[in-house]
């Protein structure tokens, strides 16, 4: 296995996170917690959504929260926006960074967006083109890219068809998303792979999910399949078909630590960022679920002469 | 990454799990753990241990254990030994496979077993010699060859120089055990891949804890470097340094479910070994941690058109 020298992480508890949290989240808190993150020196931080307050009460103040941040020189801050209008929501806050969000489902893309997949990336392509000209950096992500809870196994073919109109389109950026978290180390190392072979220009990421307790091994694989930058939520933050402890998003503490002890440079410290996620759990009131968060690294294992 | 095309699983629930379990279990429930996993088909069962009743009450019964259980044809039964007089008893009691332990601590061998890692080595190889000469199969298991809470990290030098000892003494089936679980995946490969290198005719495996949660990456790495069999316990039967229900071994169904998915035949049926884990985990009272316990494979997590 051949690690790079150097990853990126962009940190998606702020709005992907905060998003399925069962309660509300005062804007205090969320600017709390989008500062800390900005001090640990995240490349990018999904900072919140700008969406129907209806659809998603805990965005509601996508705004305000914008306004509100200490904005680290170094650190993009995205935001999302599911069609045109938040596009230019999240230009106008101010927004480095925004994505635009398809699934590789037509089935869940009828359930969950009440449209068809073609009306979704369409409306994905205007809000590129808006974010572009613009002159700000736009992303797509591709949910459901591996498995769909209502279609099962997505043909990677499908995937391959995405990637391509979008890049027909102009799209330079975007992530697959295992949505759920079955997606498994093999799939993932070749639906990767075939990408990277295809468009070595594209910046491509890895959202990554765990429901089956394979992020560790599905992160190595894109790693070494040329993946840009994975996507994770401190203390795991989000939701997921089960209960809330144990899915949803891959804990940032975690991926932190695996590149630290892997050589991967990603441009922030294991132990600071471990620390600041019991910091989270305790504010957020969120259970501290990570490996790291829970059981620290080896140094707090070490047993002293003394102790 | 490459997947070969086979692999072994030993499941150690049985001894090193029920070991640390801090309830005394039944002979009933013993045998009908047993009997449950080799109706599964595991290739290697590690039954139980020949050691101190004081010492180690739950293998009190490691003799009726043996006696009482139903051998599969196909399946080795192996019994722990922790000296001469142990592997006699192993012998006795119809063991196919005998393992004597070291670790790569002084410190640790000398705080756990009260003597000097030079004795405790020179113990196992006479186990080793008895066995070898009972025409049965011997196995040296290595502990805290990454990393000991008394001594940190352990240079990967004195594992290679106690393989070395061993391969000349006549061992020719070893296994590294991280005995704690805060081993990551880059020197997971490397160490192992060292040793494949130098010792290509070695029957070589690996013995996964998981407590800093990069188990699935480690069992990728060692898988890549050459490695012939794993070892693991059902349910992650097992006690670890902090709570009970997250750390100790890694849960066989996690494994089963990796190999299954990457397309690595253990001659196991990734469904059947899930579904018994629900069962051992009801019927010992364990918590069922493992991701494929808890949420199931992809089948299980489909919505029906129905549902």
């Amino acid at each position: 296995m051949r690690f790079p020298a150097r990853s990126r992480i962009v940190e998606v508890a702020p709005r992907d996170g905060l998003q399925s949290l069962p309660r509300m989240l005062s804007t205090d808190d969320k600017v709390w917690l989008i500062d800390t993150l900005s001090d640990l020196g995240f490349h990018t931080i999904e900072v919140t959504g700008f969406v129907s307050p209806r659809a998603i009460p805990n965005l509601a103040d996508a705004d305000e929260v914008m306004a509100r941040i200490r904005r680290r020189p170094g650190t993009l801050y995205r935001g999302l926006a599911p069609n045109v209008r938040g596009a230019g929501r999240a230009l106008a806050a101010g927004c480095d960074e925004i994505v635009g969000l398809v699934t590789a489902s037509e089935s869940y893309t009828g359930r969950n967006q009440n449209m068809t997949l073609q009306a979704a990336f369409d409306q994905a392509l205007a809000s590129h083109r808006v974010v572009e000209a613009a002159g700000r950096q736009f992303v797509l992500a591709i949910g459901m890219a591996f498995f769909c809870p209502y279609e099962g196994a997505i043909p990677e073919e499908r995937v391959l068809q995405l990637v391509d109109r979008a890049w027909s389109a102009g799209v330079r950026s975007l992530y697959l998303a295992g949505s759920l978290g079955l997606e498994h180390p093999r799939e993932v190392g070749e639906r990767f792979g075939r990408i990277r072979d295809r468009w070595p220009g594209l910046d491509l990421g890895f959202h990554v999910h765990d429901l089956a307790g394979m992020a560790p091994a599905n992160i190595l694989c894109a790693l070494e399949a040329g993946v840009d930058w994975f996507e994770t939520a401190i203390c795991g933050i989000g939701g997921g078909v089960a209960t809330p402890s144990a899915t949803g998003n891959y804990p940032t503490e975690d991926l932190v630590r695996l590149f630290a002890d892997c050589g991967v440079d990603c441009g922030l410290d294991a132990r600071a960022v471990m620390l600041a996620s019991r910091q989270v759990a305790q504010r957020l009131g969120w259970p501290l679920n990570s490996a790291a968060g829970r059981f620290g690294d080896r140094l707090e294992n070490l047993v002293t002469r003394a102790g």
